[in-house]
């Protein structure tokens, strides 16, 4: 069954990939198009298998739209295929130059798994397919078992729009199975890349299959961190109350359920009391939504009940199991010293809960900088001289993450040209992808140069006249001039 | 002593990513100067060591300057960095949308092995090292122990570069040792990225290991391959002399050793003798210079005596062992249907030897191609008519390397903006990378995001008012102007 499915995958893609950008950009607005006018045969079942409430999967069924259609208007657009050519000079001493030019292409088929806790804008048509089919791969979509019937209704919008476009099946194909069959399909030698959302365990042994094949692919797991939010004294002196407010509103936003939820804060002493005051009023009527299945609730106690166990800890909020299903959010003190001794501090607990680090000195903050593991997003709250003050500091967490806020909250993904979803190990293996935004488009093609090809054989994107009207990179400059 | 080496290149990584980039390509020119100035030193020892001849070597440096020159210009010029901008909008409804500002920045320090078959170029002070050091990251070089007096010449160079830029000692240290010593720098912590150009085994072992450290690193390794040349019959109708010609020039050039040396070609049956006749006479008088070190003429040689024990084989031109370390060249015949049917017939032998396929129909040009390995390089001769008939093979043949060329020979690497020196594996390990030209520079950078970040304290390729008037992408457009 895996070599049928690579079969067509592969047979697909070598027309699918020569499939000119504004017919691609319309196949994917025809995906978009047809999940819209399904959202309301969507939405009910999505609500039921992921216990999201309606308003926010409603929200992110938009998301997901909005998404196929920024990459779409990106294909369209085509500037994406970073042109870059260097004309040829036969009167070149002491040899004639060659004519280069190169641009990037699809890889071929691309194994995506989607992730629970977005069925739809990181599972079947989400980001991860979207931005695949958008670069000219073929999509082999393993549906995710916390919402199969979803899966199935979206993949149903997908093939219907390949129908529509007179695109060959296998440019979207829908697997079911379990890890067995993942496993499977990432093993296939047809399979060209790996996109994944979820957990450590899950992505790195994806990574490490990937990495042990014969011919070896990229994986592209994003895996989820703690975002630590780095709070300094003279921020919290003017502001405390509403950003332990917002801090709380982060953490517990969807039960927690965020690979950018902030389950780290970093608290200068002479603050502490107060904050731990402002989270626990903030946290105090707070009893959780529904968790997206039972073995996420339980893992989610299971892991608050050993740090129960540990003595550096004192309890803010302990979270309350008496409703299994509910993420009751939970906050836990620790000394920057306590912390600092044992790496188990800064293990994700998937779900409401969060350490509040309690440090001395910026001294502390340095080791703790170097001491912390890769991230999805650090978060600095500090008046601008306290920032200028602790710049190396920013200097080092620059090293640590992948997008680095000054205000706001981590959580909450803005899908646009600029985000950067992506951070070094563990929160991803590949910190130089993003999974969210235009350049996550970027992770499923490869340049290529064509040496002396004849203009009649160029694509388009490489003609003389440039007839997509792209920016290109010509000796270097950009510009949208044709080449003489 | 492994902990010193990365201790200093960390140290000197938070300091070095910050120098402006004017300041970074001044000393990237000085490193450049000083080996201009000391290249009657240089010389005589690197021919010494290597066999190659002196206008070669000669040639190799001017080459060496000329990279370091071009990535400094980059540097300098600064749109490199992918600066993208999504502004702000607090009065967006129904949530305000935060300020988004993505760029480039260096991933860390990286080790660097250098290639035998270019002493300067591919080694010390070479592309690998150019790169790295223009993207802001610290390189640790392991010498190559063919070369190891050129080395330090170069070396010395670049600590002298150092020194009065005044920058940390950090920035480039030069190490000498075993594979196990190369093992070890690969296997530290604090290593971010390996680049490597060299055989087959040496670069799939530091994959190998890179792959299983605790925090995987990417690994560029560069590994050759055979650089299949397909011909057709029309073309060689009008042209089959100079053609001949011209790839015998290609595959005997430097005793065979370049990474793109056309080690396979694909010939008509109708053109096959008269091909075999050309080549034959071409090969005739050469007696082949001598190779890098004994050892490689030794494994040429031993490669050779293996397919003399091929039955499918007939030699065109047998190597003469006699002068063990002359690389005498050699090419054997086979049929394209003995060729299908053994993999061992498409493995690189580093020197000046090849295969002569000849095929009977685009039949078996289409199974040869989905049977083809990644390679740096195809190169395709045929006449307009012939490679219009032949798109579907060529659709192909694009999946199968870097560089497709049209014209002229794969050896002779160009290094510009468009080159893509690279391609799928086992020609590289990542063949989103190249190792040649100005796109080689991105191999060891990676994209953050700033979220609200103040004004005063964002980079200035992501300041408003655009001080180092690069190109950035602004709400998705290509620009120069400032933010308002």
């Amino acid at each position: 069954m895996i070599d049928q499915i690579f079969n067509a995958a592969t047979e697909a893609f070598l027309q699918y990939k020569n499939l000119p950008g504004n017919e691609r950009a319309d196949f994917l607005d025809k995906i978009a198009d047809t999940l819209e006018s399904n959202r309301s045969k969507i939405v009910p079942v999505a609500v039921k298998e992921s216990n999201l409430p309606e308003g926010r999967i409603n929200g992110e069924l938009g998301r997901t739209v909005g998404q196929i259609k920024l990459f779409a208007n990106m294909v369209r657009e085509g500037s994406w295929l970073e042109a870059t050519i260097d004309p040829g000079d036969p009167h070149r001493e002491p040899l004639p130059k060659a004519d280069i030019r190169r641009m990037l292409i699809p890889v071929g088929p691309v194994v995506v798994f989607g992730a629970s806790n977005f069925p739809l804008a990181f599972s079947t048509a989400g980001g991860d397919t979207a931005s695949a089919l958008a670069s000219g791969c073929p999509v082999i979509y393993k549906g995710h078992p916390a919402h199969p019937e979803t899966s199935i209704l979206v993949a149903d919008c997908i093939h219907k729009a390949v129908l529509e476009s007179n695109l060959p099946e296998g440019v979207f194909i829908h697997v079911e199975g379990g890890i067995d069959v993942g496993q499977a399909l990432v093993q296939h030698p047809a399979a060209k890349a790996v996109a994944f959302t979820g957990s450590f365990n899950g992505g790195k042994a994806l990574f490490d299959l990937a990495s042990k094949r014969e011919e070896p692919i990229p994986v592209y797991a994003e895996m989820g961190s703690v975002n630590p939010v780095f709070t300094f004294p003279e921020k919290l002196e003017n502001e405390l109350i509403p950003l332990a407010q917002a801090y709380v509103n982060s953490l517990t936003l969807g039960s927690g359920q965020f690979c950018t939820n902030p389950g780290l804060i970093f608290v200068p002493k002479e603050h502490a009391e107060e904050f731990e005051t402002a989270t626990a009023q903030a946290l105090k009527d707070i009893a959780g939504s529904p968790m997206l299945h039972p073995g996420i609730a339980k893992s989610y106690y299971e892991a608050i009940a050993y740090y129960q166990t540990r003595n550096e800890l004192k309890w803010i909020k302990v979270a309350d199991p008496k409703h299994q299903i509910n993420g009751s959010p939970a906050l836990a003190q620790i000394t920057a010293a306590d912390w600092l001794a044992d790496d188990v501090f800064q293990q994700e607990v998937f779900g409401a809960f969060a350490f509040m680090v309690v440090y001395d000195s910026p001294n502390e903050l340095m080791e703790i900088a170097k001491k912390l593991h890769g991230q999805l997003t650090i978060t600095v709250w500090g008046d601008i001289p306290e920032l200028k003050q602790n710049a190396a500091l920013i200097n080092i967490l620059e090293e640590k993450c992948g997008r680095l806020l000054f205000q706001g909250v981590p959580t909450g993904v803005e899908v646009g040209y600029a985000m950067q979803h992506g951070g070094p190990y563990p929160s991803t293996t590949d910190p130089r992808s993003t999974s969210v935004g235009s350049h996550a488009i970027k992770r499923f093609a490869r340049p290529i140069a064509f040496q002396d090809m004849p203009e009649d054989l160029l694509p388009d994107a490489l003609k003389n006249d440039n007839p997509l009207k792209i920016v290109r990179q010509v000796n270097g400059k950009f510009t949208v001039e044709k080449i003489n």
